[in-house]
């Protein structure tokens, strides 16, 4: 099988293709993008052609090294296992589980429920209020963790997996009109990682797929 | 700090807490289950006392080697890493990568859908229909991963983290009378795995906190 350049099928706006983004971005591995507009064409994740490389119709999907993953954080972990430099995982078990716990409450307990598919299907009067209610009880519980776990970043002073699943779901809040105000180490973790150049090329405003009046 | 025997907090039918239920089976870890009853008290996720171990107020939460961890894969990832026999993911990074694609699948693209607290805010008599509709759109796209990735079990003929991931989600999926005639690759790989006695002895018909008229 040739491997080639990765390939990320990415939409700009998505959070999970975002953390993707950040991680190819930080280990310096050049990728191709194919977009995947998610509300044009009716989702273009429902087409034949993708439903073939992703059966759950999301994205981010990567193909890399002749094989094709989904779900950003294994995706995450696979190029963290094959191109381990800058590490996105310490190296002490019980900061990876640190690590690896805040990444699955963003990912499991916050995202999934504010999702695009999930909004639809509450209903658009409905749609604010469910996503701030769901951000605001994740995001609660967040700054308990961070408090004992983060320095510089989520997890002391490395920029690790959990700084790349942060990130986004913060700039989902502020998509939603989340007042951040009561979440202090979230802010300013988020306002720390956002100066690093890997945050910055792979953010949602500059992307191939971003529209003009979008870019920044 | 001492470490002692690992605690779990675990509530009996919850479907994450029976994956991390199954790994320290699988692992002959010895532990004591901390029950935590998701409906009786109006909750006991809610008191101050669980919030303070897991501020999500879910279940599972793993006390273990001095530190407190949640989210069932961060958990089963740490144990793996600190415990690694029997192996939970396979030694090849792309099936690794099946593996965890697999899991977050289920961990972050159907069970998070499903759950207790997103079925009480979608009303009594939209329940079903909703965790259905949910279960069936996950179980589809897993059927046609599985195809792909399945021997004996969910990647190859070792048991990974993503068996671990399956059965309790087929679990739900009969609890919801969801219809599993569609998907035959689940149906067979869930039932070898319930002749497992991993699989038994961490079943939620057999917890210390399983209600007499639940108990098999």
């Amino acid at each position: 099988m040739q491997a080639g350049k990765p390939i990320l099928y990415s939409y700009f706006r998505s959070s999970c293709s975002w953390r993707v983004r950040i991680a190819l971005a930080l280990k310096s591995i050049d990728y191709e993008t194919v977009p995947i507009n998610l509300i044009k064409d009716q989702g273009q994740q429902f087409s034949q052609e993708f439903q073939a490389l992703n059966p759950m119709k999301q994205v981010p999907t990567l193909k890399i090294d002749g094989i094709t993953i989904s779900q950003s954080l294994a995706i995450i972990e696979f190029l963290e296992e094959t191109r381990p430099t800058p590490r996105l995982l310490p190296q002490d078990p019980k900061k990876r589980a640190q690590v690896r716990m805040i990444s699955d409450t963003i990912a499991s307990g916050i995202q999934p429920l504010q999702n695009l598919s999930i909004l639809k299907q509450v209903g658009q009067e409905n749609q604010l209020t469910w996503a701030q209610k769901v951000i605001h009880t994740g995001f609660n519980a967040l700054e308990q963790i961070l408090r004992s776990t983060a320095g510089k970043y989520c997890v002391g002073d490395e920029v690790s997996m959990a700084d790349l699943c942060l990130v986004p779901q913060v700039a989902n809040a502020e998509r939603f009109k989340v007042d951040l105000t009561p979440y202090p180490t979230i802010s300013r973790i988020n306002k720390t990682l956002l100066a690093l150049e890997a945050f910055q090329v792979s953010h949602p405003c500059r992307q191939p797929d971003t529209p003009p009046e979008l870019r920044a």
